[in-house]
């Protein structure tokens, strides 16, 4: 058997604890389980869905302190961020069984008889059945084994296999007894819910045929292998992948002439906030040359403090892109001090700050992600090459424009960056920052290729939950035999009858 | 140049009239226009392109008799069917007329700030830009160039490149020329759409970096390869197939001993409909043994008339599954008369029964699509053992169930029927049979694999139009600098704010 365990980040020492990785038999049975249940749990009410997420939040709130001190051994984020984070994934577990209240995610959409045109229709969504997840080291609760990929899964009605994050195996592991026993309790089927360890069980998993759907966070290369076989499959599956993003940022003239402290401020601490390691970390900064941002966020990034990355690997492959960047003509990297050589994942926060020219000659080494507390501030002086640069960008989670809309020829500017932004991103954002990703019903989280591998769907927020369902479609069917949610007695909220929009008053709360 | 030519199917003679094969040059020009007006076509207003599609719509009745004389040289479907499905296309064109006046299909949803929770937030669908289409050549205009992919896709605002089927480039040629036209005089932006023809040009067009969605429908051969080059790209692209579909039907006990002779008439009129060309035709039928369901359907099945299949290719692919049929212990085939080796694409109508044994043992040959006139009757004895056996087959579009469902006995083994089909198929129908798609709001046209590659989509009916839609949210946006159906001034239909739907009147026809 082999012992995995994780490593404290501020020492790089290796933690005592240890999980036992998942055989590919104990996988095959948790396969087995999760295909058993598949039919169970898609035709499971919705009320009983939200009694199982409901348990899940509650234990998870009685375990707090010991899943935050795990948490912590395992990445150093801190307890006061992981306390947070921790609130914003109980949050989150909330906001499904408002979903599955609410009734609409059912997408229930009926055309009546027509002698003349049509069959009795009646749409509906259903799970698809077994989904794999692939958890985050970044949110270790949030993008975790319990966070929003599984959650809204289970939501969906569908069984999940969580392969956990080698960083973060003792958390994991306790995490997964948690919310196995939560939903036990709670009266959801065995096998509805397993956790496993270790790259044998995750590569057996994704090429497994009783798999139905995936969803990743984490690196374009880790990812990219990931959706390589997922739709290398004879049965190839989605695979919903969050991968890699340089959310792009504009300050445009006048916002820039206006309040370019302010604006070097907030960049510096969402670029450093979490030590850098946020998927929405804006990692590509235009401002108009000579603004003074550039100079006052590089002559302030020691007010960052210095840091620690997640685990090993993040760090040298942080180290390697800051050195990169460094070594450009054209480009000057500010950091507070040295990286200390020593045996924790310590980085110093860093601002990159590259000329138009260097941008022009090196725009395939500026417009790559580096993970971490760095964020790379181009300097241009015209904005038409600014809208063009701006088009040759890879797709992004985020874009976010720094302007005054009630300065005309400053909103005209914006509009032409909006023009081109919206086709390269999932999520625009006006005078703020892009790290905070609310959990809300009109989220988007996802963007072009390769922020995500999917761009029609999104990771966080409500429509998250769509990724696991599929329609299916009841031609004349009599009312006996329709699922639930498709009976005349439990229509509820919108529907559509014959291309007219109906409200079916609801009874809140029961589930349907 | 290469000069390409269709077939007449009832003489296999090479017709005369030919289209010029599309350079690789042309079809660079081509995607240079689809790109260079994305943006636009993007940002086009609904109200404009209802009224593209109101003049398409009706430039194709205006040239209805020429389009059906050139569409039966190259099919020999006929001038009733092919009028037939004229006005369906025309009917689905008028369909997504009503989906842009809806609204709905924006996918508007708004979180209003909230000073704990979340900024502000505006979600709504926008156009994922240019869009190829491997046109069908089973339905020459409802799945052809101005079929249900390309109409859904220029109601979403995203130009279009179609591929035109080799066996008729004469009538797609005209289509294209008079969709083109249409287009033009109603205001569309020149390059919304172009029609290419030859196998060259759609290899460079699948894997082109402008593209950025296609769609298909046709072979599980030919969609696959597009499929695996479409998800193999440096930056992948969402690939649409409407593949192969067996399309199981079940008949319960109750109902073969109620109805049989009306069942066996049923079932071979679905089966040979259209010489069998059809995606849902009914391919494999579980009926109780000896039920007189197979006797009738065999020995009826000279009452069907011999057909003409669309082309060389199809006809020797149905000779050689029907040869295999017929080579297997256990399984009888009948036909009303020999294939005559003639030069036209003739063949015979024909009805396969199997023994349980029988399908037991050759259950892989006896569940393959056999595209053309042939429908497999397999024989049960036991619901348990049929059930096991539907849980074994692929995704299909359509599963059918003839039951008897105020006979509790019947109406259970139907539940059970339904419990196991609906993780099969995308539309399940009740006493009725599957061919025949109506072109509604609550279809689902697509299934798992291999029935489509994306199986949580649709290719027929409003929700289509999603295939081509991908979300942007935008954040503490003001007024100004929002898109058009995000504004306060331009909402309407069914919204959600906070998590509490709301219903803003709309006016109705003007779009947004």
């Amino acid at each position: 058997m082999t012992e995995l365990s994780g490593h404290n980040p501020r020492t790089g020492a290796l933690l005592p604890k240890t999980v036992e990785e998942t055989s590919l038999h104990d996988l095959d049975e948790d396969l087995r389980k999760a295909s058993d249940v598949r039919s169970r749990c898609a035709a499971s009410a919705s009320s009983s869905r939200i009694t199982w997420l409901q348990a899940v939040g509650e234990d998870l709130e009685s375990f707090r302190n010991e899943l935050v001190a795990l948490a912590d051994d395992e990445t150093a984020l801190g307890e006061a961020r992981l306390n947070g984070e921790l609130d914003r994934t109980i949050a989150q577990i909330k906001l499904f069984v408002d979903v599955l209240r609410d009734g609409s995610f059912a997408g229930v959409v009926i055309d009546s008889a027509d002698e003349a045109a049509r069959p009795e229709l009646r749409r509906g969504l259903r799970a698809v059945g077994p989904v794999g997840v692939w958890a985050a080291s970044n949110f270790p609760f949030a993008f975790g084994v319990i966070g929003g990929d599984t959650v809204s899964a289970l939501a969906a009605g569908c069984p999940v296999i969580v392969k956990a994050h080698p960083s973060q195996p003792v958390l994991s592991a306790r995490i997964g007894e948690i919310v196995t026993d939560a939903l036990r309790m709670a009266g959801a089927p065995k096998g509805v819910f397993a956790v496993v360890h270790g790259m044998p069980a995750g590569d057996a998993l994704i090429t497994d045929p009783r798999l139905d759907a995936a969803a990743f966070t984490g690196s374009v290369r880790g990812g990219r292998a990931l959706f390589d076989l997922a739709f290398g499959r004879p049965r190839p599956i989605p695979f919903y992948g969050e991968l890699g993003s340089i959310n792009p940022v504009v300050v445009t003239p006048a916002a820039a002439r206006t309040h370019p402290d302010e604006i070097a401020d907030g960049l510096l601490a969402s670029a450093t906030l979490g030590v850098g390691q946020f998927c929405t970390k804006p990692g590509l900064v235009f401002v108009p040359t000579a603004c003074g941002i550039a100079e006052r966020a590089s002559s302030r990034v020691g007010d960052a403090q210095a840091g620690v990355m997640l685990n090993a690997g993040m760090r040298s492959g942080f180290l390697t892109g800051a050195s990169r960047l460094a070594d450009l003509d054209g480009v000057d990297v500010s950091l507070p001090g040295e990286d200390v050589d020593e045996a924790g994942f310590w980085v110093q926060p860093r601002v990159a700050v590259a000329s138009w020219d260097a941008f022009q000659q090196k725009r395939d080494i500026l417009t790559q992600e580096c993970f971490g507390p760095l964020t790379v501030v181009v300097e241009y002086d015209d904005v038409e090459q600014l809208l063009d640069a701006l088009s040759m960008l890879e797709g992004s989670l985020t874009g976010t424009i720094h302007g005054i809309a009630d300065d005309p020829d400053d909103a005209a500017v914006a509009a032409d960056v909006v023009a081109v932004l919206q086709d390269k991103v999932g999520r625009l954002v006006w005078n703020g920052w892009p790290t905070g990703v609310a959990v809300a019903w009109a989220m988007q989280h996802g963007g072009p290729y390769p922020a995500s591998t999917n761009s029609s769907t999104t990771s966080v927020g409500a429509a998250s939950i769509a990724r696991f369902l599929r329609p299916v479609t009841f031609q004349s069917f009599p009312e006996g035999l329709l699922p639930e949610h498709l009976q005349d007695a439990h229509l509820r909220g919108v529907i559509r009858r014959d291309g007219r929009p109906q409200i079916v008053p609801g009874e809140g709360g029961d589930g349907a």
